[in-house]
């Protein structure tokens, strides 16, 4: 076991002063009846493509916008308000997670008081944005089949916090050897409460299951 | 464009630290004749079973050892050294990326002295790792297939700074819309000097070329 104090108690000090402003940014939008989720994963699990089929379900239902973080380029928030939805691209400059400041100014380029749902698509990533509270009422991760059903095992943390795990591309489960039985065991032995989803956001299959638990999450926001 | 600068400042004052130091490492290591090699990659992608494969293909050729980082399990060291390497497990306790004082540590830990490589395996991440110099005389990334050719776009510095880059998993190639000559245009304007190889860890296509190239590097540090 090899640590490196110094860092750790810098990071210890930024950690304290960003839950205080993720708790008054998460307030806030508690009072303006939105709802603000925070959307994780690695890097190319699917996060832009279930954000994409998530436009398409809400439509009619809830009024959404989306926080994208990237760390250098537009592409995301571009492919998003080319759905017609407000979008704002956060350019993390090199940082590996979103925090509560980061998100705050997100919010403040949204048009939030007509707004039912906000999503930030973090910086693709299982480790640094799970230990940053980003000011979100809820946690969600994607889990993409070909990354393999032992990511609980590497990455607990990041499971731990989450009150939904999607598990993506079940269209490659042919190919590989993931075990959802498996994955599942691991997922719940780090955290009994969290949802567990199956979807294809290429297929769309199980998408509506994803669309169903945020219609339900946000409904508690309005009234 | 939204930036912390505080958080910054304190990332460059432990990154200058940081060169020093793996300066160090890497001339020490140079004067021992042998090669450290950093392979980087998301999660999921590749990394624990290329170095399988890596062990079996250097067989009677290159004496090696591994450093493999790990948040919070030894799963990887265990999977290495029942093939009889030598093998150190790095716990990182929640860090998102090995510095030079960290490989130092795992360096002193191996029997350097009887080894012509060590392969550190770097904690899953795009992002982070890139920023911080090991003391490794070359590093190597994974990308995987499932994670999309536009990961040069999203994570340009990664790509920036590694000699290879192994494309794995091309085994899914037939179930996604990768486009191979797409990705070599997207990494090479990042980076025309880096070399890029096709491989299936899982079915051992293109997996002699990585051989050769680590034979032939690792050739030039034992004259």
């Amino acid at each position: 076991m090899i640590e490196n104090v110094r860092l750790i108690e810098v990071k210890e000090e930024i950690l304290s002063d960003n839950i205080k402003l993720a708790g008054e940014l998460r307030e806030r939008l508690r009072r303006a009846k939105t709802m603000l989720l925070n959307l994780m994963s690695s890097p190319g699990s699917g996060k832009t493509s279930l954000i994409l089929r998530t436009i398409e379900g809400l439509k009619g239902s809830l009024r959404i916008g989306v926080i994208e973080a990237d760390i250098d380029s537009t592409v995301d928030a571009e492919k998003v308000a080319s759905r017609g939805i407000p979008a704002v691209q956060l350019r993390t400059g090199g940082f590996c997670h979103l925090d509560a400041t980061m998100v705050a100014q997100g919010v403040d380029a949204l048009p939030v008081g007509e707004l039912d749902l906000v999503i930030i698509e973090n910086v693709g990533n299982l480790v640094c944005p799970a230990e940053f509270d980003t000011g979100a009422h809820k946690n969600a991760m994607i889990l993409s089949v070909p990354e393999g059903d032992d990511k609980p095992l590497k990455y607990p943390l990041m499971f731990s916090i989450c009150d939904l795990l999607v598990v993506n591309k079940i269209d490659y489960l042919s190919l590989s050897d993931f075990d959802t039985a498996v994955l599942r065991e691991r997922v719940l032995a780090l955290n009994p409460r969290i949802r567990i989803l199956e979807v294809s956001c290429k297929t769309g299959a199980g998408i509506e299951g994803w669309i169903d638990w945020l219609n339900g999450e946000a409904a508690a926001f309005r009234v």
